[in-house]
């Protein structure tokens, strides 16, 4: 084994920062045996350098993390601060200063993926992220290098805890989304401003990841149709129970049938009671990929937290060292596909609505006229009335979303239907 | 990308050789995109030359592997033969005439891993070999590599799709375990001679590989403990379902608490229908994985056939053919914690035992008093009597695996206890 130690500098010391930390000194041993030499924590840049941080040498304290990615004697950069600055800089000036960089940043990944990507090639150096995607769960890797010979058509997961946590409580309990959510926040599991995990940016940024990889194309945020769960109801979960379904935030990648482009969604969806997404409880994180050769393959997790997130985090530096040594580098972007990624309009999913109708004879033809004139087909249709109101609650065949959009619109312009009381997308059937 | 193809030989070709060199040929600009070179099929070891085979050009088959492998101008041997000689002999002779290996040879590398692993280390060659344990599941790479920075204590795993199809047929309608046998094999999951799937073996041989890449230690094929489910009978299945439980062949490596060694074994075991586990049907295979920082990780998809198998043969094709280009390799064996393997007697766990007992007063605690002379402590016990016959249905608390079947022995002399009706540990809890 080589003495020399390989040299580590870690951007952030957070949640994730300080697990980071904590396991290279209590694993030294373990990590230089699987590694083929030590590593050694060169400097740690933080933003508050009065905090009491247990376990790490004041000493390696920095404020500067511009100077510390400059050394020019470190091997490998951990950013673990997130957002798109100054983590998009530090990180491409440790390339230029020789080191790779083990990043958790799905924000950036998502945001400016290719940026990144075109650094390390140019100077040379590995990129490696399975903490951005899945915290713990094994995914980046496995969709990188396992599924490598083989022709991914879907990924379908649920890559956000905190609103399986919600979603979890609503279905659980009969819970309202206000109500589940004050419980998530109290539980620690909800941050003060839910705003990414609830509109679903944090799993949208995941999507265009997953995406990129498994179809060997760029796919970025922008790309990637996007619904938060605020307006997931009480009413939605129990209607969802009636079909023998349950209410999830899915993050769903797909190849059109004809393979010439490729789609990436997030939005609430219901999905049958015996698909074993259906029975991912609490806060954690599940994915379904498809692919061509493999078959129906699921991989889960915790997809978030300290130790997890630093767990995947360890992996990769584990990976990175081990190519520094052997003066390698593992795979960098694979997008030579270049396949164009398609509007919602394109997907093709099906629809379930709820609508409060005149309970009056011919509503249900001209409801049903409506979704012919759209060439939507109808799956079944349930009616209820109670006085002078009725509901109608309609599930669709597949169709164009932009079909079943336009049909729901249409829908909201006649005159006897009084309002769309929801509308969700049925999926994993 | 380099232009001059790597050459790649193949040897074996049945249900997975053949689905390998098919998407060899069906997504060869995918492959050459994603290793940067294209790949060439230079040869196909055969053991009936006469055989058509659709889509392999007949110039390419040979007979003499042996010849093959030392052609000299092989990157990457493909050994999908299985067994132990000729393919470990083939394999060595590779790694010493220039090539790397893909490796789909549960029952070699559980018998001489050691052997494999010197011979590529010595030689500068990867060996790889992800088709070994459950197909398709991205499992080898994700203990290897993901969790490299992690430390593993526990892997539990459905890895045979034979039993596993056995035992939900067994559960789902009842039948006994020849009936479900006899379906297995109308239906292709179990062979004419089913002795490697139905008494443990293939698990153990998956075992072995799985316990000493998680613990970093050599775990050999007799290093396992092996039971088989022949003597699973429907009476079991029902007692598995009072007790909220269905019946699983498992393969369980574990770390002993204190850290100091390390157990493997395969055998049926109970476990609650609440875990992830219980709800893996037919022929597929799920895999859990408990890490120290990780927590807990699952694994699922099908764990045999010849695309899914094909599947994680290419996709380590891929990663050899990258580091031949880098002119490096891999990871190797990892066993520097040369961490013992314990016997099963020093395992610990919790049996489920039902005796056929005397219906008199007394029985009760004079059985209970063999339990606690054995040092084990009694959890539940159900108690049923008809026509001067009765059952004791004891559930133990954990204890040792031989102080358990210590108090069954003891108990086989009680001259009350008519007949020991069955045994089964009870796991995932």
């Amino acid at each position: 084994m080589r003495t020399r130690p390989l040299k580590v500098a870690l951007l952030g010391c957070g949640v994730v920062g300080s697990e980071v930390a904590r396991i290279m000194t209590t694993h030294a041993d373990d990590l230089a045996a699987r590694i083929g030499a030590p590593v050694e924590l060169a400097g740690v840049a933080v933003r508050r350098p009065s905090r009491v941080r247990e376990g790490i040498d004041p000493a390696l304290i920095t404020t500067d993390a511009t100077a510390l990615v400059k050394r020019g004697d470190i091997d490998v950069v951990i950013e673990v601060i997130g957002g798109i600055e100054p983590a998009r800089t530090l990180i491409t000036t440790a390339f230029e200063h020789g080191a790779s960089v083990v990043s958790a940043n799905k924000a950036l990944l998502a945001e400016d993926g290719a940026t990144l990507y075109a650094a390390a090639e140019q100077h040379g150096r590995d990129l490696y992220f399975e903490a951005a995607v899945a915290g713990a769960i094994p995914l980046i890797r496995p969709l990188r290098e396992s599924l490598a010979g083989d022709k991914v058509n879907r990924v379908l997961g649920i890559v956000n805890g905190t609103t399986n946590f919600i979603l979890d409580r609503m279905d659980s309990s009969g819970a309202g989304y206000s109500e589940a959510l004050d419980e998530a926040t109290a539980l620690g599991y909800a941050e003060a401003d839910p705003t990414a995990d609830v509109e679903g940016f944090d799993a949208a940024a995941k999507a265009a990841i997953l995406a990129g990889i498994a179809f060997h194309t760029r796919v970025r945020l922008d790309d990637v149709h996007r619904e938060g769960l605020t307006e997931v109801t009480a009413a939605d979960m129990a209607s969802a129970r009636r079909m023998g379904c349950t209410v999830k935030l899915l993050a769903i990648c797909e190849r059109a049938a004809d393979g010439q482009s490729v789609t990436a969604r997030v939005h609430p969806a219901m999905i049958p009671l015996s698909h074993p997404l259906a029975s991912v409880r609490e806060a954690y994180n599940a994915v379904f990929v498809e692919a061509e050769a493999a078959g129906q393959l699921m991989f889960y997790g915790p997809g978030a937290g300290g130790a997890p997130t630093a767990s995947a985090v360890l992996g990769d530096l584990v990976a990175v060292c081990r190519n520094k040594l052997a003066e390698a580098t593992g795979p960098g972007e694979s997008a030579y596909t270049q396949l164009p990624v398609s509007p919602m309009g394109d997907v093709v999913t099906r629809y379930h609505i709820s609508l409060d109708v005149a309970d009056k004879p011919g509503v249900l033809a001209q409801v049903a006229t409506v979704f012919a004139e759209h060439g939507v087909s109808i799956d079944t249709v349930r009616q209820q009335g109670k006085d002078g109101e009725a509901s109608l609650v309609v599930v669709t065949h597949r169709a164009p979303d932009a079909a079943l959009s336009g049909t729901v619109e249409a829908l909201r312009g006649l005159g006897t239907v009084r309002g769309v009381a929801s509308i969700m997308r049925v999926e994993g059937e």
